[in-house]
């Protein structure tokens, strides 16, 4: 692996970037990316060594794709037909389903990997781009059996270099999933901040009440509009399931608490501090 | 003030009294607790140096209650008769209308005063209290026209010294406005918490998939029911409200994605993204 080309070079892209550069010092990192400020950004960061184009995805060993996964299933197509047979192209999005199926007939299926490292944050663009992202986090892989072992081995070896656990699953069950500890809470995020900010916008001291308990509810409402809107539209009956259950659970909630039944409410949330066990795994 | 006697030694109880220790080397804080377990690990931890009971506090300079607020509904009226002239009693509970109003023609309301330090965590009980719990938090006092100016002063520039901003308002407001800033945000971080264990329970190695958006979402939800059960109902009519606009809000959102909308999408999580700013304020 020596030419590897990152197409994004924002938070995902531009921290495997310089997890690459620090593992393996012979790697030539080029950075693609339609935003020139952000490429240009990348350059001056030292994420990337050089600048490159779409077409120059024919010189690579490696390509990642770490852009929106609108962007991810317009492009990938097109990156599998420029790239030669010594090139691996793999993606970092949020959905598998999609992606995985717009490349299922491609001739050079066998040369993609698909990818899920849950590492994301609230932040995004080259600025938030920083070394050892990655290290502990999960990666969940998916269809690895459509990619040539050769390649999905070592993609797979250099995701564990930089610090990451391998899960594998199936692209369907992956989206189906990931609705659930992800997506959804996304949505929940949003529009508990819109829920408060349309309640509280003329109250100019009102924030000052705000404790460390909202704030990390409402985290994930600074994330960026233009990833989140093609990951929901792309896990879409999976993320209304997900949100119908949800809603069921808090009109439930509301009910018990019209009819006074304040006894059931506290073994609803006596059965849900069994969370702290299920956290415990991740942090 | 000599005599501080702490009633509830857990997270906000025996902070206080640690960062009064830090401040006042002659203060003695005499702790009571219903739970005797609570009381000695207070006491072996050094957040107490003497155990007492509810009659002791004839004897106090001040009085904290830091108890459930279910719990200060029913020993407040009982404090205030207990105590002598000298003494000063002040709540530290996440309501404050009721507990205003439970001892509003109380003879000795002028000795009382009602606040609130945001200053919670997930965490309860002995083992959580720590020196600078309160430092850099607000402290909403609630009311303060009705507790005698000398007693005011007095516990507001104890709060000031220990690193508090103090913000007045009066009770039914605080209530109303702190079911959007606080209450809303655990109701929502339960009911999330219960919609992915209920799907995912049989699912062992689901959580594996969850990032660090996913604990930050459902940090509350490993909070004390004890302690947010009579929250929620004292506050229940401002709480039903907040979620009626959260469903709410909830269902527009899942209408615009069953109806392809995903423009409409994109515009509500931009206009929620002005939260970064807010929190600005907070962290």
């Amino acid at each position: 692996m020596k030419n590897v080309y990152i197409i994004g070079t924002g938070l995902i892209g531009g921290s495997f970037a310089l997890d690459i550069k620090a593992l393996k010092s012979d790697v030539v990192i080029y950075g693609i990316d339609h935003n020139e400020t952000h490429l240009n950004t990348a350059l001056e960061l030292g994420l990337i060594d050089k600048k490159a184009t779409l077409e120059d995805v024919k010189y690579a060993d490696l390509v990642v794709l770490a852009i929106p996964v609108n962007a991810t299933l317009n492009l990938l197509p097109t990156v599998l037909n420029l790239v030669s047979e010594q090139g691996t192209v793999v993606d970092m999005g949020s959905t598998k389903a999609a992606i995985c199926a717009i490349v299922e007939n491609h001739p050079k299926r066998s040369q993609f990997l698909a990818s899920h490292p849950i590492a994301g944050t609230e932040f995004s663009g080259p600025k938030a781009a920083h070394l050892g992202l990655f290290k502990n986090k999960t990666n969940i892989v998916c269809d690895v059996e459509k990619t040539d072992s050769k390649r999905s081995e070592e993609v797979i070896n250099l995701f564990e270099s930089i610090g990451m656990r391998i899960r594998h699953m199936n692209a369907k069950d992956h989206d189906k999933h990931i609705a659930y500890v992800s997506h959804l809470s996304h949505i929940s995020s949003f529009m508990l901040g819109k829920t408060v900010i349309d309640k509280e916008k003329n109250e100019s001291n009102i924030f000052d009440m705000a404790g460390s308990g909202f704030e990390s509810t409402v985290r994930l409402a600074k994330s960026s509009p233009e990833m989140w809107t093609p990951i929901f539209q792309q896990n879409k009956a999976n993320v209304i399931e997900t949100l119908e259950e949800y809603i069921h659970n808090l009109n439930h909630f509301k009910s018990l608490m019209e009819s006074d039944d304040f006894e059931a409410i506290r073994k609803e949330m006596k059965n849900t501090n069994h969370i702290k066990t299920i956290l415990k795994g991740i942090s």
